[in-house]
């Protein structure tokens, strides 16, 4: 179920590597990745989990609002993460010649059914 | 010199609220903000400087590239920070109304222009 719907997004954006359902504690519940070499996908998600718990806290700190997304732009990647719950968040890893804003379109159009099959 | 390009930024991106071009010590050069009721653009930009430290590291050690820009969307605001040099990085807020695209496009459009003025 959570992998058809990761796999779906992946595949779907140009350029996806891969997407992480994963929990603030940086325990992933599924995982889909193309064969790419050089980056290990699930690594990349538990310290970026740590770095949105940061934003996460800032965001409630300056009462900015709940954050919803959170895109990193790096000379080799995009990694776009869009919160789902107050537990839970989907990570897409995307490289450089990716389509970053299809990327996002995807997950803001699945995330109510990763919210549905979390719940 | 940096007021006048932080203000172009402000006033071309629709919706923007503020501009400040700071270093990742939490200590701003400039800023440049309209009016607005409920946002401390200040506080906000050093509670972000913090947080972009934190995923400067991990981009480091997941040897991910060098980080050239992060994007935070909260229900209230969406923040656009873009890397200029290793101590200086420049954020834009925006009102959720505002166009993030265009924000987007204006600071890696002036980035080289801070970066030549910083040096």
């Amino acid at each position: 179920m959570f992998n058809e719907i990761l796999q779906g997004i992946v595949q779907q954006s140009g350029g996806g590597i891969g997407a992480v359902l994963m929990g603030y504690d940086g325990i992933a519940i599924e995982e889909y990745s193309e064969p790419t070499e050089g980056i290990d996908l699930h690594m990349v998600a538990v310290e970026y989990a740590n770095v949105l718990k940061e934003i996460k806290n800032t965001a409630e700190i300056l009462d900015n609002g709940d954050m919803e997304e959170v895109s990193i732009k790096t000379d080799r990647f995009y990694v776009v993460i869009r919160v789902l719950t107050d537990d839970y968040f989907v990570a897409l890893i995307l490289d450089r010649a990716g389509n970053f804003g299809k990327g996002r379109y995807l997950l803001t159009k699945e995330a109510p059914r990763l919210i549905e099959a979390l719940s």
